[in-house]
């Protein structure tokens, strides 16, 4: 197996891009990623989205951008994995080049969810849970995290004041990312005070619907001359599913394909959770940035939350946390998320992130997860 | 890269299956192959499966789906090529397995398209071509395929009768398959005077609306002898898109998709269109069929409705095409159509088709297409 490098990322502004279609902000990322890496023809092409069919009435995707891209005939793939699509689609783009099959891959994602009404795209999302069992009953996302939540509260003493600490985080971290749907500065007192959800998650406790589309470039690490920009080396990679339904986890205060998935990521890179540097992880809900925290092994069962409000994982803490603003702020356009990580990352790593840079930035992990965590994906980069 | 072969296979009864969940027959195909192959668990799971969201309201399928065959934390992938699906995650598969990631890797499709209207099912189905501006103008998939028949038969002389005589044939086929959905004898005069749906196509030149699912084992060639079936080797791979509208191209009576698929495979196996002694094709439409079989190589352009109707592609003829049915009488569940044509070579190779079998099968190929060829997969396997 080759060793990968990424040379090349880009993003638009996320939001409510309603003047574009699906392809055209695929389009839009892509080429700042081939620009930015300095490519005009990719030799393959991953492409992550959840549920395009529903949001778009357009699937087939890979073929549909390969297109529009001007890229005619390459192999192209979508793949979906709920809210991890996009990390999904980065993992399958570093098996292609890693195994020798292609040398200049884009591994995008992409969702396209305001052109629908607020109540097809909260169907559309909540096909990612269990729909025979969990969606029957009538519930949806922030109610499957509102449990997880009161779980954790009740098993480690988790606070109301905890979880907002991590929305406060992650909105001032956005308020330094231009590509962010929602730069403002909030306070615990306003996490509290805004509209329930599902208790305990009231509103900015919740990720927005976004559109958006992220898109970077692998090569084989040792192409990495021919090449502009500074190489970024992927060196770990772990992937895990779990049960779909919350209901058949013997504890709901855990992600076990979160954790498995990290496993497999330690052991590629040589790396243990005090090696990483900055994380850049899946808060579709601030509970689980905190959940995902502690399963990782950042911190100790329970402790995903003090130290949460402690500020040690704020940009100047000991393990930065969401330094890109995360979902919470960056925006939430769910097949897209996982490779947004990828892109902060490299951008870290580059130590190019302006007022959000991380220091001494070497090592840097990104989690995706889709569902309440029936999927995961971790991915390990380094400076080369 | 290792040799991989294929240890296993499984598929259930095709048809409405409406006693029966998306997840129970998935997870019955997938079982018929791991008993088939011998193994109790699986290293990693890929499924095909076009719009699950929209004809079953469930996506995250990989997670689903490994959790309810009992591969709780494998990595799953859900991957989508429109009726394509199946062959992409074969694809995927034998990438996984020959790159050494993994070592048993169940490779499945699925599609449960019954349990919505007919309106539902053909928008569902329209997703696969460029909704934007084929989708927009009314456009579905018969008529898209009218328009290559058309430009077909007037750029070659291609003839009513003979594009009877794929559907003629097919059927006689799937006489002698116990899991196809239609078995029915029909004449070239049955299907010129059967009802109309959409000009020179009558409704037996089209591929039915299906529910089904297909499954196969992959290991590392060198593992077979802990197997206790025989292996059939993968020895070709090919994967291409092209334009995602018809409109776009230069020549609607050539699949370039397709040929470009061809020609990787055939490099990687060191085969020509004359060493193939038999292939599934995706004859979604009886002109698919004709125009797969010049775009393979197997006929010159133009050739292939002529071989057709002199008996050239039957069981006994020089090139037998869809020995199992094919996509006309087995049936069309989009996602499982890929790996349903692994199956059957992997029947025809262990000379185990039963009334079927094809004379001295040793090298098979199995060609899946998505929409109107916006995306192909061709593979080859070989006794080994």
């Amino acid at each position: 197996m080759r060793d990968v490098a990424v040379i090349g990322v880009g993003m638009q502004k996320w939001g409510e891009l309603w003047e574009k279609s699906i392809r055209d902000i695929f389009v839009e990322s892509a080429l700042l990623a081939m620009d930015d890496a300095g490519v005009n023809r990719i030799d393959a092409l991953y492409v992550g989205s959840m549920s395009p069919g529903i949001f778009s009435a357009q699937e087939h995707l890979e073929s549909v951008l390969a297109d529009y891209l001007g890229q005619k005939f390459i192999p192209g793939t979508r793949v979906e994995s709920a809210c991890a699509s996009g990390g999904l689609a980065f993992r399958l783009a570093f098996m292609d080049v890693a195994s020798g099959t292609h040398d200049i891959v884009l591994a995008g994602g992409v969702e396209k969810m305001t052109d629908v009404s607020g109540g097809e795209a909260t169907h559309a999302l909540a096909t990612a849970a269990d729909m025979k069992w969990e969606g029957m009953s009538g519930v949806t996302f922030p109610g499957l995290y509102a449990m997880m939540a009161v779980a954790h509260m009740h098993k480690y003493g988790t606070t109301r004041e905890q979880l907002a600490s991590v929305a406060v985080k992650n909105h001032a971290n956005g308020l330094h990312n231009e590509r962010a749907q929602f730069r403002m500065k909030i306070t615990v007192e306003d996490v509290i005070n805004s509209v329930k959800v599902a208790d305990p998650l009231n509103i900015l406790d919740c990720s927005p619907i976004t559109d958006g589309a992220a898109a970077v470039i692998l090569v084989p690490a040792d192409m990495i001359k021919r090449f502009k920009r500074p190489g970024v080396k992927v060196t770990g990679a772990g992937h895990a599913t779990d049960t779909i339904a919350l209901h058949s986890r013997e504890d709901m205060t855990t992600l076990k394909a979160v954790s498995e998935a990290a496993r497999q990521a330690y052991a590629m890179s040589g790396k243990r959770p005090e090696d990483i540097d900055f994380a850049e992880v899946h808060d579709c809900f601030t509970i689980a940035e905190i959940i995902v925290s502690e399963s990782l092994g950042f911190f100790a069962p329970g402790q995903g939350g003090p130290a949460a409000e402690r500020g040690e994982t704020a940009l100047t803490g000991r393990i930065p946390i969401n330094a890109s603003g995360g979902l919470k702020s960056k925006g939430h356009p769910v097949g897209a998320t996982g490779i947004a990580q990828v892109v902060e990352l490299v951008e870290q790593l580059r130590g190019a992130a302006g007022p959000r840079q991380v220091k001494d930035a070497r090592v840097g992990l990104a989690q995706n997860m889709g569902g309440s965590g029936g999927s995961s994906l971790v991915h390990i980069l380094e400076v080369m």
